[in-house]
């Protein structure tokens, strides 16, 4: 179900049943080297959530869509947020759905970028309440989607050799899976067959490293076929994962 | 063409063809009365973008999909960014863009609770460069869906009475063409039939002028058919109002 | 009645006698062309209410003089807040009268360029209240003061051609009735009679389509004469809009 | 001559001429006791800067009414900006100024309480150049207008017993030679005569310390007379103070 | 070497020299369990490189003691930042580090608690160059002394059992080395002996979960001896660590 | 008493006990001329403070090292905030120690130039409850060491020619007595001997005004034995100083 697509009568009543939890994806719009779409890592989230609530009555809210990515700044159509102003809209996000009941806020990423940021958000968060003296009246989780209980492990034996950990093998494959009609990109070659790896600063430091975007990855090898695997794995463990996380 | 389905080089060669305008759908997340959708500000735009792209070579940024709504947070799963916060995404997502090159920033919206702090963001854009003696590289305009050329006229000649200024039968009958399934909602008897009008202060005022979300509407004559046609006007409006702008 | 010029006790027993709504003149310091000076936006409400207040009994506020006018900057004198300082001020300023139980808070404006910024503040001054689920204690109305009822028409009918919309005819005769040794800038021959119209964005773009500052106007047919007219109607106005917004 | 009386041509002019210097008289709305007004230190500034233009070609900028004054806010009509606001503003109306060439900006400040954050907001205009490596293009010099040269001594030699420190009987007779229809407030039985002293911490407390918001001071000696010595006295002590600082 | 307690003169020829690396501890005041010290996280990092700065020339920057401890504010003593406030403060002390010329920045970091703001921050300074398109003139490293080189297995052997993640053994132990007289506080009982484990959210949620602030931890087989040794190999690590990142 | 060194069960226990006050050090790093320390603002309030806590029962709180120093940004080592920044921290501190029950913070500062930011966080922190109408649960009293009872005059009669404004011998005496082996920096020749006087703005005018970094000071006068006599002194100052305070 998405909030999307319901109504507030239906979602007070949603809340009044005591189904207090929510998912929000939340990626980012930056380059994912020669083969991979800029949007991967606002689409993976998306398409997994997409799966996932046909087989399960879950709640998902927007896609927040652009996150902290200043390192991607060098390659065209890449978008970043200060970490300061995703901070400021996480906080609002948070109280705008914590304001109406919900008691669960399960941020399922697909940019390990955001990381960083998107913790400091729930302190920010949580800051509020402790500072009161008052319990906070609703719990986040960070997930990033590659992380969820046996994925890691699934997409690496799927890809042994350059999965690589920026534009990898597996996060392309699951937007070929979405997006068909660019599986093809895949035929490109690219040179040096798998990315150097490196640690990531500022954006022109990234590209003299990273020339074409890629980090340790040769995600040549991602396949529609491939990607499908990896959604209906990362559903399945998304779905476990959401359901423990409500209990807490 | 969507910017999250393009990789890094196709965006960078089309800017370097020339192509230097892009899109971004803008809205909110917010009631939409007992039979609208919670997401329809963020939908509407998306909706008519959706199909302006099959038509014409358009680029497409990702979804700006919660905006300024704190008029709507007494009803269940309305979610708002503070003014000040919107500006600062604002401001980040401009910069991003005008990095690159882009000359040209469309913005269509769906939401009319956006306008004023949409302007006041421009202005913060622009202030960067006019405090500097620079000129700015780039150029905004903000349009709202509705406000495309003949389509107000349009939407009022399908809806003669009870179109409203929130919830309106328009959008309605936009979202319903989107989810076919939920056209059903039109069936629910709504009281009074045309919701009362007023303006806009805090949340709770706002539940108290309009109980149900509604302003001024009767969304029940919206149907997939009618929210087919306003798809098909404005995506014509909305490629005449781009093209016009592009050469702004 | 000028706060002032008031005395807090006075101001406590007038609101103690169930006299809660002030008046706020608002406006810019900017240039407005060859003939007109650059505190025209601040000083049109001010004028207007000076003469208000012989007339009723009207508690006027302090003078926020300085507004959002990034897009003059080109021009010499003219004086800018970023929209965020804007609406950080209008906040400070709207919790500091409601504090005291103002309840309404009508904000009499000269300058259309501050008319988002002051919206998105009163969403940013209503938010607080929303969020915690309490009704705002305050109303604000936002009045351009040639949009009180009648006065465009009246302004328009003083000045069928070249009214404009930037240095206009009619702000401009308004600040000669006041500083009546200006009266003879209208004496300067402007080229064009008639300036060009367009559309608005950062200072230096400005400054090329409308190069002495004008918009659409000629302000040489201002005289004091016709400056009186406008005020004395401008008052008569502004009296009966601010007895309807105290019924609100 | 006033920034908002002049056209932008006579401004450039000005400053083209090597005129580069402005005053800004800066000050409060606030409680000043049963028999001072809420504008006095606003206007105490204006008032001074009001004579001195009259004897000497100075340039002078908007008022700047709404300072610092949370420790006010337990009196009715008592206005503050929180500092961090204030600092905001000031690097606003700084930057504007700067733009347009000017080199000095003399702040004629009426309020103690703005004294800490206008030297912090200083700070913060230089900061900007300061961390470039580059000469800021401005010189700033804050100077309260009882501490013009020689007024101190001037005031207290008129009012040699309870002059206090707020709401003193200096500023009181100041704004009593302005508006002379409020002179009569000074039959008002003070009690105690002489206002306690002590030190200003949050609003409830300041209220409990000065219950009716006199510092130290009898402001019932205050006479339209004696408001026009100082008056005279400090419009020519500003002068001099202002020459000087020009030399800088 | 210390900044503290080094001349500019010898800052300056220390750049010149080329040195142009810094250290800057960084902690927390928070409360680490009955038996260990609140500045526990700022002192471990300056406990080790007040030795290290005796065994190589480094220059070690001021503590940067109070960080992101908004969970641990319903135990008496704790102080917090607001990841905002935190990231504001790094960007200063990273561009005033920068404008001397400093090239590398090491932040030897005491607590976890801070790491997510810290990176935020690294992402929010680069920021400042990706969008200018300029190389960053710095390359922050963010190391937590517990993870220098060797350090996690030298102390899970030294704390075999109940080493646990908060008031761990040997943050404790590192503390009595320094502040020999307060070894005794590992004579009192604790109660369980070892501290339950769980994840972290707001104040009162924590002290829910555990009850004297202790993560999983025993620290009461924390001794002088065992800090020293600590010490002694945590000296070397970082040594080895910071020269390592000069090179990079 | 450290609050560093301590459990938070003694803190809590010490505030139980009805001991609500602590003492901050807070100064800067920045340059102090060719014999000063780039500490020097920072640990004076320190050496102060470690001598009185052998003495008294007093609680030391962590050191605000670095303040507002943008004026000595020219010369190599300088840190500085920007006074919002610093404002935004004091906040977070006063906040977190009154969240404890503290009720009187007494700031020990060491640098002049903090005190104007210093002053306008103090209002800050009070605005937050004089806009609620509560009281604030804590006092702030700010006090540079060298204006605490009886010091000024102490340290112009030990050094009654060159003590001078910035660098002064006094604070370089100070410093020389906690870092002996510094002491034979006043073997340098400055030349001028008694650096020049000035009003402080930005950092280049700064330099140009100050060469080596000094303000009308010859600190070649200091030495050890000076300075330890300027501790005790001190020390004894400010225990009368903060006993007062605490009555207060």
């Amino acid at each position: 179900m998405y909030l999307s697509a319901a109504t507030w009568q239906e979602i007070e009543a949603r809340i009044k049943s005591g189904k207090k939890s929510i998912i929000i994806p939340i990626g980012s719009h930056e380059q994912h080297g020669p083969t991979g779409l800029i949007g991967t890592d606002a689409m993976c989230p998306q398409i997994i959530l997409d799966e996932a609530q046909k087989q399960a009555d879950i709640l998902i809210g927007p896609n927040f869509g652009v996150g902290q990515a200043q390192h991607h700044m060098a390659f065209a159509g890449s978008m970043t947020l200060r970490p300061s102003t995703m901070i400021a809209t996480i906080v609002d996000w948070t109280n705008s759905l914590a304001h109406h009941g919900f008691t669960h806020i399960y941020w399922l990423n697909g940019h390990g970028g955001n990381c960083a940021t998107i913790n400091a958000a729930f302190c920010e968060t949580y800051h509020q309440y402790s500072m009161k003296g008052e319990s906070a009246p609703f719990k986040h989780l960070l997930m990033n989607w590659w992380e969820l209980p046996g994925i890691t492990k699934f997409c690496m034996d799927l890809f042994p050799v350059g999965h690589g950990s920026h534009a990898t093998a597996s996060e392309v494959a699951l937007t070929y899976w979405r997006f068909k009609e660019r599986e093809s990109l895949n035929q490109l070659k690219l040179e040096p067959k798998i990315a150097p790896s490196g640690s990531i600063r500022d954006a022109l430091d990234y590209r003299k490293q990273f020339p074409d975007g890629r980090i340790g990855s040769d995600p040549t090898t991602a396949t529609i076929e491939l990607g499908g695997k990896i959604v209906e794995a990362s559903v399945k463990a998304l779905l476990e994962s959401f359901k423990e996380f409500e209990k807490a």
